[in-house]
């Protein structure tokens, strides 16, 4: 298994487009995703008990199991806009359908940017009627630029793996650089894959692929109303079929949690402002849950993230910020570690010596926190990013 | 009941000091309350399962109920320090009382300031020789300054009250304006009372109070390891005893809620960087726990505090951080107000003229949020803070 050049086209049978319709003057604002077969679809959709528009379609159409084309739109989020917004959603997949010349039950429709504003439905129209002729291979990284908003850079990855003697391809697209927490945040996810896997066991394959990194990131702790990440299988490359029994299945989930990780980690290192990424592993954990509270509450901190943002081995705020988690920890026997320096052992400071070594260290782009709770023998790991002016800027003019 | 001038030293029998012993070069970092009665005495410390060396000793000392002096100093918060720190902090104490010619189990400490490093005993040695000659009534005006860190400015409270034809006077002076977060943060507030009260009824009054006020803060979400409230009452003012049962009992509580909401108040406004005060307010839900929910997690929110810091009236991230609380709410029926400007009805956003006018609002210092959630009768309101470059720029610089 390994990772290829390429995106959301990169596996047999997909097309994409991204076109500008007008939301957001001369950029990109539209893209469409197609399979030329009926593909298998999986989905996982954001925590916030507000759900914008699209979100609610595609909760309703997940239950079929079957998809052939997403058309989504950033920009504008479609979300608080009640029932005109629900209806507006169904138009957009509606119409997209009617220009495909498939059943309207098979596309999904996505939108991310601001909130409570209606969408503007008549330039998404005469979008997508100039979207569906462009549909091809290499316009996948056009679809990859027309998702984003704050985002500074697309984010793309694909990779290829064999089973059974064929050459699978996973191929994805995402967004998402504020409002970034686990369980969804203002993200989206699109995963295409030639793969041969009913949609039971996709949601099985994507549940896990999840937990392992969209669900371990997190820019401001902040989650949204409209977002999701999506995979859909569409038996392109007509390989063996992948089953939970089978023995291509942990191969499958391997590539599939490969992908989203890379991905994950590519939104943090865009995350608004960030000037670093944060990796925090909680090790020696009485359990995964204590680890990843206490990770969580590490990760999360202004303190914490403002320090890093400093270059201060402010080691101080990083127990303060464990010791919040109410996780049961035993501070007295702590030991804590910044990119691998030890400046904590048995909840007491090491000294300046190393704590100047330490700020040496913290110059570099990526910064590593271990947290060793010496309680037992679990651990979570999870990534962040500092919080700068620039994050403070972005938030303050931008309207989402 | 009203307010007066005056704070820690107002109540009878009340003496203060702030000197400078050179833990912060030349600002003044030392300071001493003393009661010429023996007190009673009831306390709340910080929820952080990482606790200060002070804390440790003042939690073993409340259970005999009283009290004589508190010597405090800030620059060194004496956190994660060990056992050489409880030792620290027991000589700290025991050196006021032998100066003091006072039981040493009389005596609590506070500290407040940087985490890890050891509390520089020998200058709060000389500090505490040259501090104790010092007290006074007019004093307590250097206390005050004595116990801030990045704090702008002091904060104190002084109350009067007619209990049974006697004058009761309740003093406070408080600290905090970074890592404020309900349930005792970076904050320290020391009250006295020459009230007729016992230990146990103090304790009492305190919880509620507090609950009413400091529980109810937010500047950054962060909580720390050294934070507590604590009250003392030394019946100085010779009136009627208080207890539960009696008809003065709410009159007193009610008295130390108006303090308490003042000095939390006074922190919000006062917090790192922040050019706005944020009320608000949750209404109209099926419970108390809910309504608190849904106000902290709007109160919490990275993106609502940097939306108000740019003065923008964008409610769609108000109700995004109401539905990340998980508490249950009808997205679809959730009026929203900013500034007395209904902006949102049944979830959707009432469009661009009223929120004009909101923005328009939004310049004042004062923010007040009202998010009606139209499902039962109770409510929730906590204070809280923008998020300005200023905050950044205080504590990625500051070493806490």
């Amino acid at each position: 298994m390994k990772f290829i050049e390429g995106g959301i086209t990169a596996p047999v049978g997909i097309k994409a487009a991204g076109i500008c319709c007008g939301i957001k003057q001369s950029n990109l604002d539209l893209a469409l995703i197609y399979s030329e077969k009926t593909a298998q679809i999986a989905a996982v959709f954001t925590a916030n008990e507000v759900q914008a528009a699209p979100i609610k379609l595609c909760r309703e159409r997940l239950c079929s199991g079957l998809i052939q084309a997403v058309i989504i739109n950033s920009g504008n989020a479609n979300a608080c806009t009640g029932q005109q917004g629900l209806l507006d959603s169904r138009t957009m997949a509606d119409i997209t359908a009617a220009e495909l010349q498939i059943d309207s039950s098979l596309v999904w429709a996505a939108s991310t940017g601001i909130i409570g504003e209606r969408l503007p439905i008549s330039k998404i129209k005469s979008g997508i009627k100039k979207i569906v002729p462009a549909l091809s291979k290499a316009m996948g990284k056009q679809a990859a630029r027309a998702i984003l908003t704050t985002d500074t850079c697309t984010k793309e990855a694909a990779v290829e793996l064999e089973i059974a003697d064929k050459t699978i391809t996973i191929g994805a697209m995402a967004k998402g650089s504020g409002m970034i927490c686990p369980n969804m945040a203002t993200m989206l996810c699109f995963v295409t894959t030639d793969a041969h896997i009913k949609a039971e066991h996709l949601q099985l394959a994507l549940n896990q692929a999840v937990n392992q990194s969209f669900n371990r990131i997190s820019v401001d702790g902040d989650t949204s109303t409209n977002d999701m990440v999506m995979i859909l299988a569409n038996n392109a490359a007509g390989g063996a079929q992948i089953t939970p029994e089978s023995a291509y299945w942990q191969d499958f989930c391997d590539a599939l949690n490969m992908m989203c990780i890379k991905l994950a980690k590519d939104i943090i290192k865009d995350g608004e402002g960030a000037t670093k990424f944060i990796e925090i592993k909680v090790i020696d954990a009485i359990s995964e849950k204590q680890a990843q509270k206490i990770a969580s509450c590490v990760g999360n901190s202004a303190l914490v993230k403002t320090a890093l943002f400093g270059q201060q081995a402010n080691w101080g705020r990083i127990l303060a910020a464990a010791g919040m988690a109410g996780a049961g920890i035993i501070p007295e026997q702590i030991d804590l570690y910044l990119n691998s320096v030890k400046l904590v052992e048995n909840g007491c400071g090491l000294g300046e010596q190393v704590a100047i070594e330490a700020e040496e260290r913290l110059k570099s782009k990526d910064i590593e926190i271990i947290v060793d709770l010496k309680q037992g023998d679990k651990s979570y790991n999870m990534w962040s990013c500092d919080l700068s002016y620039e994050y403070v800027r972005i938030n303050a003019d931008y309207h989402t």
